[in-house]
């Protein structure tokens, strides 16, 4: 099966499973809307790219820990686009979760999504028990404290942080997870997966930085700027714009090379650069090519 | 060891590990002020007690599973407390913690628990993988949709909800946890242990309307007449206080009933028993001793 066709299905199961008999109907409406339509799915591609690339022995689990994943990523941009954090209005082109149902809602909508990830994981886990403890650890270390995705945005409330740990937290964790928990859940060793994940996080968050900083509004589908105005830590102030993209290609390139050798090492380097492509700014592109 | 002191090191434990190196500062101190210190810790103790009723025979595991339990207690009060909820200035008779540390660093330090009470499970669960699935399902269950204590909150947001399933879901649902995974993390077959929780739940929620209803405020550390203040459903509301007196005296005596015929039982009683004293207000019981 196709991965996005699978990843859109798990979860379409998790979420199902939050709108069983006796939910509150609003809240479970927020909850879908958090998830559906998504994004470009990028974290649980790659994990299912990487589970492929180990020999995919138990679809069933990859694909939860694929869509666990994408679940975490929908809580956190679910709770960052909250009026204590960036007080986004938009996200993906319509109205942010907390302009759509209201505060309380978006909150619990978040916390739930957390829930609903090691759930996911759980359900899928009590057939291969063995893998499911390193699967939660995975992605709880990704999630949590001291270096996951909450401890990134805690990092916003400090007086002085590095931009490299920052983002090291906030984005890269999650992409370092997405490559380990392919491996893991795949019943293979995800040592040597965790550089690939490593560097294209850092790669992600280095364009993010550089959209936020170059791209339309209308092009991204959330309000730009958010980086100077909240004066967060952005490698575009680091660097200016033409160091941050010659950052960019570096880290593509390194990914790249960071494709561990095994059967499918060619299909995952072919991926990683389409997707890096996906990554630059139109405007920046454009001009490029002039 | 005694119960409590269990309880104590392990929460110490699995905080520890969200203040490891490179955690966030500010952050990290939110997370310890949630947990420590603590209320009565009654939905842990709860856990050892059934565990040690089916033998303990994985101590560090039933342990780990108390602990998980009042990690997703603290976050629940932690969120409740936000100002999109109750806008509480007090909890455990000093700011809570959005009033302490800003209202980012209070949602992160719950979405920061309910990652922690996770990994908590999976640390102690790889040495029994065949009960950590079950473990982190408990839990997701007692938390989450559609109908844990996320639920629970999403049903303030509903123009509609019966006092008992809002219940059942905000404060059931983890008394429930405690009892199944107390036996869950002692390899027993939970089954018999899950209608003890429920009744302590349903009774631990009714004695707490009733001391949001007549309690005075330094009594309990926390604002009081919230309910009628939000109209929130309560059982005092809808029974008056004799009523839910009444009420009260019927669960624990349910409780007590509930407690399956094992080695400890009579241990289990005597608890269920002293603990339901400690839940009726002062005021009542000078009142009923007058």
């Amino acid at each position: 099966m196709e991965a996005l066709v699978r990843i859109e299905q798990a979860l379409d199961m998790a979420v199902s499973h939050a709108e069983a008999a006796g939910a509150p109907p609003q809240l479970a409406e927020a909850i879908r809307y958090s998830v559906f339509p998504g994004g470009a799915r990028i974290r649980p591609r790659l994990c299912l790219a990487v589970a492929s690339a180990c020999g995919d022995d138990e679809p069933d689990l990859s694909s939860a820990a694929a869509a666990s994943l994408e679940l975490i990523h929908c809580a956190s941009l679910v709770h960052d686009d909250l009026p204590c954090f960036d007080d986004a209005e938009t996200r993906r082109g319509r109205p942010s979760v907390h302009r759509a149902f209201g505060e309380p809602l978006a909150v619990l909508a978040g916390d739930g999504l957390i829930v609903l990830a090691f759930e996911t994981l759980a359900r899928a886990g009590a057939c291969a028990p063995s893998r499911l403890a390193s699967l939660v650890l995975t992605l709880g270390r990704a999630v949590g404290m001291p270096a996951g995705i909450v401890a990134g945005q805690g990092w916003e409330s400090e007086p002085r942080v590095s931009v490299s740990d920052y983002h090291r937290a906030k984005t890269g964790a999650l992409f370092t997870a997405a490559t380990v928990s392919g491996a893991v859940a795949a019943g293979a060793d995800p040592g040597p997966w965790r550089a690939l994940g490593e560097r294209l996080g850092e790669a992600y968050q280095v364009a993010d930085d550089l959209r936020d900083a170059v791209a339309a509004e209308e092009e991204l589908g959330k309000p730009v700027g958010c980086d100077a105005r909240l004066g967060r830590p952005s490698t575009v102030r680091e660097l200016g714009v033409h160091g941050t993209v010659e950052r960019l290609s570096g880290l593509v390139a390194g990914a790249v090379a960071a494709v561990p050798d095994c059967q499918g090492s060619d299909q995952l380097k072919a991926l990683v650069m389409s997707e890096a492509k996906r990554l630059v700014p139109k405007k920046l592109a454009d001009r490029a090519a002039a």
